[in-house]
């Protein structure tokens, strides 16, 4: 490797330099209040774990987004957790065991074996929320709620369009049908692609139930605004959990409505759908193709801890959160002097304790000013110290 | 894997639940706050890097504490990263490249292959500082003060013990003999072992001038209060370079006496010396074998990067920092209703912005207010809304 491929970073991998690191550091203090606000609890989740921890209870996308390595100390394979969802389940099925709603939250690094899309990150700084023990609308209102005040937070909310979905809906027609698994599955590899002729074919050579049939042949094109609702109820009208789960997105999209968010409704969408169980939604900033905040209900994913709740929560990539901005520093004061003289030392304490950021200029550095960020100095004079203009 | 081995978490892995995250948050801020008022810019290192980008320049240890993993876009071995201090470097170094001194610190996780003793974390919370661009005392002293500062955050400055010692009197006696490689690799690893009877033995059997003999053997003995520096000034009066280097651990004895630190000089530790070039120092607090914050001076990190400057840094494991603490959230209101009720919404949103801890009671969850760190409700009167005792 030579000098010019010393610094080269692998693709999906970003060092992030003072100007953005102060923006993400900002909002993701006021996120963090946010959350607090609300009841969430900050946790730490251990970035490795046992692989089989790791990826319990999660879908399988996430083994082959899991980077593996070996415990030098047991030899058994960890995995550098890639979502923090399953962990924080975890500790709400194991370490905390509340019998109230237990509401977490988290900020730390995820790290993915690929990005997302090209030219996205394999290094997420992934903040959420995630909020146990309670199944239906409210639940989902609330998280919906914290993730457009993040949005808020961020400065994008009124440019987001929300992608509104519901899992349910499909899984109640499956459930109104008799499939077997590979055609369970290979049904969902259809409704992922949204392979129209590819859909017919499957639906003509299997014998469904009429209305089965139709409404399997139909939900992926229901799409679009609150219309979408109206001609949902009238095609699935023999389907009851199906209505239930339009009864909730009814009271989503109302709420969504009167806050001025855009929304757009797929209730064909599957996306984690292995993972989630009901109501899913996505936060689209306009040119990007990756959601900047997504999130859902999963009721399954405490089981394999012993003790299943309901669940839903939301996360989102820090850093493409905080994409568009830039803090600077605040105007700091050169001062001109040693630590080891205790005089000069307490004036530079004191300026400090105000809140002002003094920066030393070093005996033989090039000590310039606008390269340290400063436009004052401290300088001694004969009645004692004083800070003037640079 | 049965139920109860699916939440064991690795040795040396740990998750960090509310109480302990919210001392460690508490910290984070207070530390990174204080580093912004002293000139110091935060910055985000990735988490991943190719090994020879995250190994070149720093010490032979690194390697061995590295976790590797295989890069599935590329092939290429990647390396997780165990320590930021080098990629700091290349920030200053490539990224920045400012004439001025760059002052940049972090906050992020890293991780070991191995705890560094029994019973410690692979995952350290790492918290430090890196000032890029100046040799000498000032540098180092304001290196130290930062760190006395971090230490007088979470309480436990008048605790410390600083171990202060100084690659560079080992240096200095190497330089004054024509020693091999392989026998300055062996003289180095008997001063690590403070093994008296071999370096004996390694001394006898060389034919050194008579003055570095007596100086590298009597050299790792020098350890204990001020008087140390009395005495070595003695032994060490024939080489000027290690007299440079007693002037400055004088000056900084004298800084941190002036504070109040208990210092114990160790003029013969060779910590991090294939990195470190100066001073080197280490806070101990009591009845730990590992330090709670180290650091020192290392010239030469930026060489493979193409531009060598100066450095110095310390760093911290914030979990070890905030090890002794706990905080407890604020009491919070616990507010009954729906989120679609916008006269209520409107009041929880108020109580929020006001700064409290608002968590909504879900319908039918056992709201049970001691889990949910309630001491008040907030509940609809005759005149309105108001908040009362629980």
């Amino acid at each position: 490797m030579n000098q010019e491929e010393q610094w080269l970073l692998p693709d999906g991998v970003e060092e992030v330099l003072p100007g953005r690191a102060r923006a993400i550091e900002q909002l993701r203090r006021q996120a963090l209040d946010l959350f607090q606000r609300w009841g969430y609890e900050l946790v730490f989740p251990p970035l490795i774990e046992f692989l089989e921890s790791l990826l319990n209870g999660a879908g399988r996308d996430l083994e082959r987004e899991t980077f593996k390595i070996t415990d030098q100390l047991t030899g058994r394979l960890m995995g550098v957790r890639a979502d923090m969802t399953p962990q924080v389940a975890r500790m709400d099925a194991h370490s905390l065991r509340r019998n109230a709603p237990s509401r977490l939250c988290y900020c730390s690094t995820a790290m993915r074996t690929r990005p997302a899309q090209a030219g996205g990150t394999r290094l997420p700084y992934q903040l959420g929320v995630e909020l146990f023990g309670h199944a239906g609308a409210d639940s989902d209102l609330e998280v919906i709620s914290v993730m457009l005040d993040t949005l808020a937070l961020a400065g994008v909310e009124q440019q987001v369009v929300l992608d509104l979905g519901h899992v349910g809906l499909f899984r109640a027609l499956l459930d109104s049908v008799s499939l077997s698994e590979a055609d369970q599955n290979a049904l969902e590899a259809i409704y992922v692609r949204k392979a129209k002729v590819e859909l017919d074919t499957f639906l003509a050579e299997r014998d469904l139930p009429a209305a089965s049939a139709r409404a399997l042949a139909q939900l992926p094109w229901l799409a679009g605004g609150a219309a979408v609702l109206t001609d949902a109820r009238t095609l699935l009208a023999e389907f009851p959990d199906a209505l239930t789960a339009l009864d909730e997105l009814q009271l989503l999209l109302d709420v969504l409505h009167a806050r001025g968010i855009q929304v757009h409704l797929d209730l064909g969408e599957l996306r984690g759908y292995h993972y989630h169980t009901g109501c899913v939604f996505a936060a689209y900033l306009p040119g990007e193709s990756e959601p900047v905040a997504k999130g859902g209900r999963y009721d399954h994913i405490g089981e394999v801890f012993g003790r299943a709740r309901p669940a839903t929560g939301f996360s989102a990539d820090l850093k493409m959160l905080a994409a568009r901005q830039q803090v600077a520093a605040a105007p700091g004061i050169l001062a001109r002097g040693s630590l080891q003289d205790s005089e000069f030392a307490g004036q530079v304490a004191s300026l400090r304790q105000a809140g002002e950021r003094v920066v030393l200029a070093l005996p033989g550095a090039d000590n310039d000013a606008a390269e340290l960020g400063c436009d004052r100095q401290l300088v001694a004079t004969a009645d004692g110290w004083s800070v003037t203009a640079l």
